[in-house]
């Protein structure tokens, strides 16, 4: 129906939509006939049938048997909370998700942890839903299978052989999202009361899970090559930990890379604490070459990989991944079903569709260059201002920059959210909070001139 | 590319692939160069090129910079897990979800939860993901807003109208299913060492899902009409249950619904106990007419709503929502952050795409006349092989029938399973295990003459 005459029906949907919005038509009142709105508008009655059936699917009009068509109830208003972001909300953990989240399109985002939608392989994915919705063999409507699509799960497989990552396509878990994956071994491995290791800073997010989960969290401070390995040490023995969440590639927000020697020390200091240790991987195709990883040294003797596509592929159909050792898969495959009973089908198919093409390879390769451009000349600005930064990541989109003359990120932050600028606060990513002279800056989404206008006056 | 020479490509992929299969070319192996494949095969070289790109996109092959292409390693072999079920598993409430999940297409299931891929609505997806695909306004590749897209919610809004539920937009937070809104809520309410009440029997993946979370679970007897409200009383009593999980309309597995008598009882129960229950509305689209909802006599005082598509839109693109008294979305909010950080937004718009079309309206009437046709025969045929049927469901998929004879339905369903027939073993709903007599069917899924030749045989 929708290939024969949209416009029609559309204006006929919107000739209704506008009466009841003007109260022509106001709550409970008939809607006109078919026939006398078909001769009215001088469109056919199966339009007019179309139309009030799209305005029934819609709740707007609801039909009575034998009795025609009436106008429903109006939705209600709005909240000023769907419309903009609280500006007086503490800032915690939680603060900069929601305020990345929630802040409408006009607002600049220099602290948000992913890349602007201009970025992003649009034309692909639209590419991948017409190849989808074309392939008879997509499976549209049926759940996943518990452990999730095999063609993805065979791809994954061969692709994380080029990290040395030797694993069978019946070690990875599809879930939705790397979010989801480190939420789901949470509740796999930790009981309240456990105690649980992250850098400092770290994600923000690991804090606000863990403290969701109800566990102990001790921080150890990162340096440039992995976590201080002193610190680790005293940590395994003073707290005797479950578990260590770490990005060892591409740090989150540091943008540093554990080096290999350094993997070594923490895998036997690992072993020694019988330490298990969860590898969030998300950034790992912003690596130009391959850096050490934890799971290719340890062969998942202890080592949990995680990975997903929302920061090089898309954020809105989200697909992530566990891998993990053969003997944990039926035990998680039940967890699995007991708190989601299956991950989405559909997104891993597009997903699928769209990293089997070799467009994909060249996209990621494009993001790598498209940073590397704007990394110099980007620290060359901060560093103007006064911003101090001690490690120039490799690659990825972070900057991990000390204010100058000890001033404040939060105040800064807030100052800055008035002016529709969305900053990255360094204590939110801190768990001793020692990191209230920093601010996380994406490189990608800090090019806009008003950014640094912003900067120069508020530091100035 | 793809819109060029795909047949092309994928033959030249085809043959790098059997050469890789037959050991003509081993791993490590370097490839032909592209203009020789391209002479040898008569393509170009840019099809060659293409077809390089893709093998390399699957991780098949690697390219080393100036040197060309090489074979990479192999993929591992499939486990046995991945191909078959396995047959010894002690039915417990996963079993039963595994055993639907994990068991090739060629078995017959009319224990499972959910109607026959063919009674889905494929061709609106399809319509759906074209028109999805071509409408620039798409929002393809970002993170969702916290509470999910606004459109699919006022549509919702509008839609639980009909059952006499008042809900604003943003009192209601979409999830990626009925399930996750449901794991949500318990993080959210519950903490170990809580008790629970369930109906007895109940969907057994609350079993699963709250044994989980560590809490105390207490079962209630099922009636007629809602559960059995003296029990339900002393419980209240007894227990001092946090939460109450529960169908409204057509529970599944009885099929039984609630009425507006039990429901008023009910909410003055839970009143007087301080009881919050989550009402798990899923089968609501299966109903003809609408019957009483809790969540309409309470106004959201104590009642969470839950509802979803997959049972009737599609199981592959999930999407779930809770609709929640309006001081509760804060926290909620930043719960479902810390967990899963935000739900799939593509699934979303697909989700609204179908349902904002009057075919969808058409096609759960549809499903529902096909119900009905098939359940008069269906319960006449189990009831003319000794099975006794309580109470017919007025609407809905499932038939809850006591075995004749005092049988055991957990032996009847792993001798079923032995003949490719996943059955429903009553065990795996019930907390008391006081229904080993009875079996779950679906009458959707029950009409291969495989199905009855079977249990003949069996009861016989």
């Amino acid at each position: 129906m929708d290939d024969l005459s949209p416009s029609l029906v559309t204006r006929i949907t919107g000739v209704i939509h506008k009466q009841i919005a003007s109260r022509q038509l106001s709550l409970g009142a008939r809607l006109p006939s078919i026939r006398s709105l078909a001769e009215a508008q001088g469109v056919s009655k199966s339009t007019v049938v179309d139309a009030y059936d799209r305005l029934v699917a819609e709740g707007v009009i609801t039909s009575r048997r034998g009795s025609g068509y009436f106008v429903a109830a109006p939705t209600a208003p709005l909240a000023l909370s769907d419309i903009g972001p609280a500006l007086d909300r503490q800032i915690d953990p939680l603060w900069l998700s929601r305020q990345s989240l929630e802040t409408p399109d006009d607002y600049l985002k220099p602290g948000c942890g992913w890349l602007p939608p201009s970025w992003m392989p649009e034309d692909d994915i639209r590419r991948a839903l017409r190849a989808v919705a074309r392939n008879p063999k997509s499976n549209l409507v049926e759940y996943a299978t518990p452990l999730g699509h095999l063609p993805l799960r065979q791809i994954l497989s061969r692709r994380l052989g080029e990290l040395d990552i030797t694993v069978a396509p019946q070690q990875i878990m599809l879930v939705d999202s790397a979010t989801q994956a480190i939420e789901l071994l949470c509740r796999f491995l930790l009981k309240p009361g456990d105690t649980v290791l992250v850098d400092d800073p770290c994600y923000f997010n690991f804090l606000a899970k863990l403290r969701a989960h109800g566990v102990k969290v001790v921080g150890v401070a990162r340096t440039a090559h992995g976590p201080d390995m002193a610190a680790f040490s005293a940590a395994l023995e003073a707290h005797k930990p479950r578990l260590y969440i770490t990005n060892t590639a591409l740090h989150n927000p540091t943008g540093t890379t554990l080096s290999p020697l350094m993997a070594h020390r923490l895998l036997k200091l690992a072993e020694a604490h019988d330490l298990t240790i969860i590898e969030d991987d998300i950034y790992a195709d912003f690596e130009p070459e391959p850096s050490a990883r934890l799971t290719a040294f340890d062969g998942f003797e202890r080592v949990i990989y995680v990975g997903g596509f929302s920061k090089t592929l898309s954020a809105s159909m989200r697909c992530g991944y566990i891998c993990v050792r053969g003997d944990w898969i039926d035990a998680l495959i039940d967890l699995k079903i007991a708190t989601i009973f299956s991950s989405h089908q559909l997104p891993a198919e597009l997903v699928c569709a769209v990293i089997s093409d070799g467009h994909y390879r060249k996209h990621v390769e494009l993001i790598r260059q498209k940073l590397a451009a704007l990394r110099g000349r980007t620290v060359e600005s901060f560093e103007r201002m006064g911003f101090k930064i001690g490690v120039v990541p490799q690659a990825g989109m972070f900057l991990w920059c000390e204010l100058p003359g000890g001033r404040d990120a939060s105040e800064l932050a807030k100052r800055a959210l008035a002016e529709k600028i969305v900053l990255a606060p360094g204590n939110a990513f801190s768990l001793s909070q020692s990191a209230s002279g920093f601010l996380r800056f994406n490189i990608a989404q800090s090019q806009d001139g008003r950014v640094f206008e912003f900067l120069k006056r508020a530091l100035g």
